[in-house]
């Protein structure tokens, strides 16, 4: 509840300017606290705080004065080199469409090619509950396995610790990798990137990651319809940057959605973006859960997809190179960069009128990855 | 109890020859199993079978008939990298010394150390359990930057997930890191290396990780005089690679102590190793500390010391460049490697007779590190 709801001041008379939709916000949840709660994990505003009032005040940022990329980019020698690293704490370890161990391997790669990096090599370090069932680690394994020869790059090396009973669920999968920069592909694409004009493209229909693990989990019974979009996109990431250099960001809306990624460039871009729902691809089963669910699909996690903004000259060309590739079969342009409400996410919705995309503050759909 | 302690054979006449007591076993408790076990974490025979059975056969050897390393080393267009991951899972996250922040990072730089690797950039990974407090989160954050800073290498990448409620226990910590192989000194390290004559260097003492961190956890009050050794230690190896390229094998004696260490090395090389106990730095705290838990000094957890399998005729300048270095200040001959009795490590002992030194079965001491 804001100081102006809980009752008139006096002495102010004026009559006050009708609110501007676009401008307004909602009484928003309690977010201050001393302990760390779910929603410190969402990928959301909370996760964003997180990093900006602890760990980045400690560590400094990834790139001094940028904004937080999927992956780190650093020159060795002359040899650019991306870094980056994951824990997945999904539950159910299983889910259709894949496991944790698919997850973690596809994961990495596509926080790699999110810099334009192809990978060299990953590592897996396991977090194992005393009393899990081996044959479910050797399956997992064998995940890995598949998952990594799949995309073409080794597991090069891993760590194995086990804690005791109720001191862990399950199993905890933390995989990073390292890649290599493609040469030759222009600038590394950045969140900060996008300008007024640049085109959205996304590579693929989004929610079917989150709503496959909610299903299970909670035993909802969409299972049989929806599958975990869970994918490599190094292929389609080079694809793209051979057919362009006018990339000029990548993202993967995991955690938090293609909503949350937005968001993010907007603000590190200091730009607004514009959405149109009729070119969002939803499938239907997707869209039926989160209406019965009351989710909204752009705040739902994908694990196969990405987004890219792209110079207007070259969208054209750089959606034919997607659409060529069986990852961006289903691209799609879903809306355009302008310069104004900076920050901004909006979308034009079927009806019409429009609407505020806003990061979650908190968790929708907690341990989805 | 073996079949031959059951009772007479009938039929069987003839008096057994004495048996050798180095090569008697005795009957081991038992490790087969379906499900994950605490020793299967231990650094011990456990954890080989584990990784030998299950996550070998999926993911193949990191180095192709060789044995597992501290870190893989890559070849990327002429450049020589290393990388390697450990997750942390120590109980509690605070103890004389440090906390899982700096060993997060010294675990790390020592395990590219190991393989005579420079850190270039490393990755944090936290899995959070709800209710954990931001002002310990804080703290260890500001654990792992001083311990990079001093390590001199950037921490380039992290990542933060966040689990309910009694799914994790307070705080694991994945960290991840790359290196370059120092150039020019020589074939780089490998636990296969050791040959007969080479002799055994120890960099300082030994036991007091695991005996500051375990004095903590049960509250046994040696912590006012044991803390733990955890310290970076890849310029006391830039040392020694300086001095002579005849470093054969380099081990950071952790997980399983340096009984576990060597058992590694004498396996994996097909030699024998002779320790003199006499020359094995025991603090007296921890001899005190294990004497009262009934422990082995040897099969306790280090984080601050290396063991090195070097030729015989470079052994005394190596020694002196440990010496003239902080860490490894303390540095001493401790035995030496032998042809007969391969994968056997025995200890000549203070009286004089022989004993063997295995490799822990399970768990001694398990979240130690």
């Amino acid at each position: 509840m804001t100081a102006r709801a809980r009752g008139a001041r006096p002495g102010v008379r004026a009559p006050a300017p009708l609110p501007d939709p676009l401008a307004a916000t909602c009484p928003a949840p309690r977010t201050e606290t001393e302990h760390v709660l779910l929603g410190h994990g969402s990928g959301g505003q909370l996760s964003a705080r997180l990093l900006a009032e602890v760990i980045v005040p400690a560590l400094g940022p990834a790139r001094p004065g940028g904004p937080p990329e999927d992956a780190a980019v650093l020159s060795v020698e002359g040899l650019g080199l991306a870094m980056t690293t994951d824990s997945f704490v999904v539950s159910p370890l299983f889910f259709p469409g894949g496991d944790i161990g698919t997850l973690a391997v596809h994961g990495t790669v596509n926080d790699l090619a999110m810099v334009g990096a192809m990978p060299l090599a990953l590592s897996i370090a396991y977090v194992i509950e005393e009393g899990f069932a081996i044959g479910d680690l050797r399956r997992i394994t064998g995940s890995v396995a598949r998952a990594a020869q799949a995309a073409g790059v080794a597991v090069v090396t891993g760590d194995t610790k086990v804690v005791g009973r109720g001191s862990a669920d399950g199993l905890f999968v933390t995989s990073t990798g390292i890649g290599r920069v493609l040469p030759g592909a222009g600038a590394v694409p950045g969140a900060s990137r996008a300008r007024p004009g640049d085109v959205v493209l996304l590579s693929g229909p989004i929610g079917q990651h989150g709503i496959a693990v909610l299903s299970v989990r909670e035993g909802l019974g969409f299972e049989a319809d929806i599958a975990s979009d869970t994918r490599p996109l190094h292929r389609l990431v080079a694809a793209m940057l051979g057919r362009s250099p006018e990339v000029h960001v990548l993202r993967d809306p995991t955690r938090g959605g293609l909503a949350s990624a937005l968001n993010e460039i907007a603000l590190a871009s200091g730009v607004g973006i514009e959405l149109e729902e009729a070119r969002i691809p939803v499938p239907g089963p997707v869209e039926a859960a989160c209406e019965l669910l009351g989710l909204d699909p752009l705040h739902v996690a994908n694990e196969g997809c990405l987004v890219a903004i792209v110079a207007p000259h070259a969208a054209d060309d750089l959606l034919a190179a997607m659409r060529a590739t069986p990852e961006g079969c289903g691209a799609v342009r879903i809306g355009e960069v302008i310069a104004a409400r900076p920050g901004r996410v909006t979308l034009r919705t079927l009806v019409g009128s429009q609407r505020i995309v806003d990061m979650l503050v908190g968790e929708q759909l907690p341990r989805i990855c």
